[in-house]
């Protein structure tokens, strides 16, 4: 059973961000897609990471006013997620995930040398990727809602993709 | 422990809804981005509600004919999904969310004076958004798929945010 | 409790996979909205199929360049999600959501005449639709990233929505 001090709780800021990478960047008529990697280590094995300022850089960047912004993982091992960024709900939300997805060594998975098993499983109760409407340049976010990163395998080079996609200022 | 009466189970209307309201609406080159936002107040703490045809109003309205069609919570204690509309179904569902994300008073979350912590964990069951595919200005649905809205803190206004993107008649 | 023996895993093909449907196709001042169905008949009742080759097929057909794949399964007795391909984890994936979303007899569901009330439940925990991003044409994935089917009410003809949506050459 996974202990608090096995994960990286940071509720209001990116701990394990350590740069942007830009990947593609297309405008036509109008339309604008704009792709950018993520990179994160995060500092212990299992992390709820709030990215939400760092997802609004990319947004802000791409110049779309109005359309989609797709955040997604690039492992199998982590997740994407919506939710308040307090402290408490934090713990509450990693002692949950840990309850119904546990660490342990019983999985066929293992048999290939990994011991990660229960990452690929956690993955599953946050979400993967999310997409996020975006309004006047902004997030079109009710008060609470923020863009989490959830890391189940950490200690190790993470990427999240951010793609945002819409209308720029026309 | 929840009992049926703490939720109300909607397969086919949209109990608690208020009103929609306009948010955006952008038309360029043939591309359309448009965007409401549905206002509730569900009578119960719990609900499932159907949800179908007020979305299908405002891809009406939107005039959008192929693409993607958003909806989500603005609120990180309800969710969207797609699921079959059948009544005891809707039993089963409320059951299964209240045996894995239980109310009860142990949350940490509980420590700012809130209540609701098994709501925050309600919504990674469902979904907290979902993406909708548009063909030929109708939603490109199987026989059995509705929209639902899940909520998991009501008796108080809450709103969906609804975005449909794509192209137009051209 | 269900057996190894009822589910039908495959992780490197599309075990059951009959034909794609080419159903819409829109081309607007260099976008481009391109619809297919993927039919399948999964030759289990259960079963977690590898479809990312199928779906890459759609991809390439469409023409897109950089946007959004949505893919999505048009049942509500199937999903479809984004996981590692290495055969323990099927095993561990397929017993873990039996275990939470256990097969039985006890769904208000089946007064209907159904028996498949888990498999509206297991659709929850894995996902129903998911969105891929789209760049240079192809699935802007991690090293291990790959597309499944689940199906959870098989043995007969089920459909999977695949829309890319994006920017072509121009």
């Amino acid at each position: 059973m996974l202990q608090d001090k096995d994960w990286c709780l940071a509720p209001h800021n990116a701990t394990g961000f350590l740069k942007t990478e830009k990947v593609a960047e297309h405008k036509v008529a109008g339309n604008i897609s704009w792709t950018e990697y993520l990179h994160f280590r995060v500092p212990k094995r299992y992390g709820l990471i709030n990215i939400t300022d760092k997802v609004e850089e990319v947004l802000l960047r791409s110049g779309v006013q109005d359309g989609l912004c797709y955040i997604g993982a690039m492992h199998i091992t982590a997740g994407i997620y919506v939710n308040d960024a307090e402290a408490g709900l934090l713990h509450d939300i990693s002692r949950w995930i840990e309850r119904l997805a546990p660490f342990g060594q019983n999985y066929d998975h293992h048999r290939t040398g990994e011991d990660n098993g229960d990452a690929h499983l956690k993955s599953y109760l946050t979400n993967h990727q999310i997409v996020v409407p975006v309004t006047r340049g902004a997030f079109d976010f009710g008060t609470w809602q923020q863009i989490f990163y959830a890391e189940f395998d950490g200690l190790r080079d993470k990427r999240v993709l951010v793609k945002v996609v819409g209308l720029g200022n026309s």
